[in-house]
């Protein structure tokens, strides 16, 4: 691999302490980054000399790239490739200044890695200063959701992006794409002979993609009270498992065809319907601290979704997502529909536990098949059982990448099968946008519920389908 | 439940210690037998006393009953109830006396239950006894297979026992079918939505039915030489098995229904072609004790049967048994129908691990679907994974029923649904005939083996399925 110099803008916030060193150090000791390679941090404030970023960073890197897996020389190794250098919106000379030098340092071949994890606000000034500085030059540049908060700013976003890059220089990160349950889903559907036949309109009945948090908003009442849990999760991370779940089998499983069939599908998605969409928010979400006092900003949403295609028109896709509910999980069930007859009786509740196909893509994921068998006993009566994986016990052998690591690989190896393009980002805030308009009521819920009533309402006698832990 | 008189032919051998004692006890452990009932063993030779005959079933009892399921008040109660009676097929008045005075006894609504676990030879002179003493008369009578031993002696079985009893009254026993994991594929198949639109030709490109035994023939060199594996096993248990996998969806689950769609499916069964059945004989079979030095008996046999119907025609189906082999497994794989294109590199061999559906039937019954996923790390690179579910695991709560006694049990119901027909035994025959016509040659094969090499090209290039045991 070539020779390569990242610059990390927002270096010294959360993300960058949480994600992206220590998923770099940890590509780094899988020996997936290149031989040659530079850190550039930036930020607005400097976090002291380098020797003293370098320590913080140490600390962080060991506590959430997972002590097991630290190492002192790997860390020597990475740690002195790591310099700081600020830069803001309006002052890029010395940062450009900086990555020229490093460029210089590794040769010719040296490619440029720009992360942007910056506030929203910040988002097109900064993408200015990198054309003027020349710092956009050759770049592959990854960025940070929100893309705009609604239509009219995610294209004058794109705008901005599109004359200072080339789209294909753009990286539009969802990390949610990055887990390998999410990927499982395309293996799962496309190389066994056994899902595909049913993957569809005439066998499942209802597809929920559930993602409740049990945490609040922990701190973060700026982002909350500024992008509100519709623009955060909805437009993005649950459309985009949608999205996954629901395309067509591409040509081949590449960035182009998978886009091609994302654009498909998310052309077939039916704009949504506020009155069939709710908004919650917890009651003393209020009380927090940066939150105003009337804030009516949902912090808890739920939505129901068609797609009106051949193979999807008339199930519902109900999505939901929320702070500070009952269980913290990101659950995709498929449900199929029921045979015609009911033949048998039941030992215990035959309606009450249906047959669904479930994916849990927590860190410790599984895919579970919630079937109706034979209860043991005198009787032909059925039970509730399931066919269950585990991947960590599946795979014990094999080391997975957190999220994040594997996106920064691809963005390294120039694979944009994970990325979502302007086009789709455009599409889906079309899809928002009667939301946006004409917002729904918020609904106050409990702390530690699942929602307010009317999100139980919006999903029918069936309910929302929260299997059991495995 | 009304009082039972139980009469047990063969009363002394290993069937009625193994299993039938064994079996009523646990019934009435469980609370399963009507609160008033008689035992009366019955055999050529007598035991000794009662009390001596009860003291060697308590032993029998104990041990295959499961020791932790003893309980010497249970057996006490048990116990007190059997007497034993010699008969023999010209001699049945003193039995006939005992029964009608345990009948007597019980009062008038005693039901007559008859166990006929007598060798092949003396079933049909046993029958014309229990017609010509009377105690045929409104009993119920349970037959041990084989039912004849091909097309014109299961004929004449049957009008003899026609002569004598009414079909209602016969119920023909197949201990595989008493078995949970057997029930639990019509559970599967047709409670959930998600099995039976895959069932059939346009997904499933083969089934194997699998039954190797890693024993030899155990000191039971007499039933070996005049039985052989293919009248002992393929006729029966593996035809059986066939018919639950593939028939259709009956109108109920009833005797009557499923007796209704076993016959179909088992007239759309080809006669076995010779030339697609192979014959073995594990090294050293002659020179067990009882063999003969020139034995031409099989002990094991494999065989390809096609089920020409709107379903499955096309998909071969596997059946293979036999003694002395490397496992012992009774395992049933459906293969399902190969992914129209390769999407994904392999990390460890695409193609040696194809999707498909296991069912172990063992006592430790297990349902595994194997599949492909992909493997954490990386690449998108597929490796074998499994959905997987163990009953013992599924259902700790519950208590299973072995097959013999969930079959006693079914006779005591009058449930003739998992009991064979005299017209399914004929079509069975006949559809056995062309090769016990013209049995193939016996192959020689090593003990602890597969069987001879003969079997595996039978089944192609696919081979036969054995997946790792879970």
């Amino acid at each position: 691999m070539v020779p390569h110099v990242f610059v990390i803008f927002g270096a010294t916030g959360d993300l960058a302490r949480r994600k992206l060193f220590p998923g770099l150090f940890r590509l780094m000791r899988s020996g997936l980054l290149p031989e040659q390679f530079r850190i550039i941090g930036s930020g607005r404030n400097s976090p002291g000399t380098d020797e003293e970023f370098r320590y913080k960073l140490a600390k962080a890197v060991f506590k959430f790239s997972g002590s097991a897996r630290f190492d002192d020389h790997v860390w020597e190794e990475f740690a002195q490739r790591i310099t700081f250098q600020t830069s803001s919106k309006d002052d890029g000379e010395a940062l450009a200044a900086a990555v020229d030098a490093a460029m210089a340092e590794l040769g010719p071949d040296t490619r440029k890695l720009l992360y942007l994890s910056v506030p929203p606000d910040s988002m097109e000034p900064m993408v200015k200063m990198l054309g003027a500085t020349g710092l956009a030059e050759d770049a592959r540049v990854v960025l940070e959701k929100p893309f705009g908060r609604d239509l009219e700013s995610s294209r004058s976003l794109n705008t901005a992006l599109h004359q200072v890059f080339a789209e294909e220089q753009l990286f539009r990160i969802d990390h949610f794409l990055g887990k390998e349950a999410v990927q499982n889903i395309l293996a799962l559907r496309f190389a066994n002979g056994f899902f595909e036949p049913v993957w569809n309109r005439h066998h499942i009945s209802y597809v929920q993609i559930d993602v409740p948090e049990s945490i609040g908003i922990e701190g973060r009442a700026g982002f909350m009270e500024s992008t509100g849990t519709f623009r955060d999760m909805i437009s993005t991370h649950l459309f985009q498992l949608l999205g996954f779940l629901a395309l067509e089998p591409p040509v081949h499983v590449d960035a182009e065809s998978l886009r091609v069939e994302k654009r498909k599908l998310f052309q077939a998605v039916r704009a949504l319907d506020p009155d069939r969409v709710v908004f919650g928010q917890y009651e003393g979400y209020r009380d927090e601290p940066g939150v105003a006092g009337e804030s009516e900003v949902e912090t808890f949403v739920a939505a129901e979704v068609w797609v009106d295609n051949w193979r999807w028109k008339g199930v519902p896709f109900l999505l939901r997502t929320g702070k500070a509910m009952e269980q913290s999980r990101r659950t995709i069930t498929l449900g199929f529909v029921e045979p015609p007859l009911k033949m048998f009786d039941s030992a215990n509740g035959f309606d009450s536990q249906p047959n669904e196909l479930v994916f849990e893509l927590t860190e410790d994921s599984t895919v579970t098949l919630e079937l109706r068998a034979k209860r043991p006993g005198p009787a032909l009566k059925l039970d509730h059982a399931k066919l269950h994986m585990r991947f960590s016990e599946a795979f014990a052998d094999a080391e997975p990448l957190e999220a994040y690591e594997r996106l920064l690989l691809d963005v390294l190896r120039d694979d944009q099968t994970l990325f979502t393009s302007a086009e789709e980002v455009e599409r889906l805030w079309e899809l928002c946008d009667p939301v946006l308009r004409q917002p729904p009521k918020v609904h106050s819920y409990e702390q530690g519920s699942w929602g307010p009533a009317q999100a139980m309402e919006l999903a029918g006698e069936r309910g929302w389908r929260v299997p059991e832990k495995s």
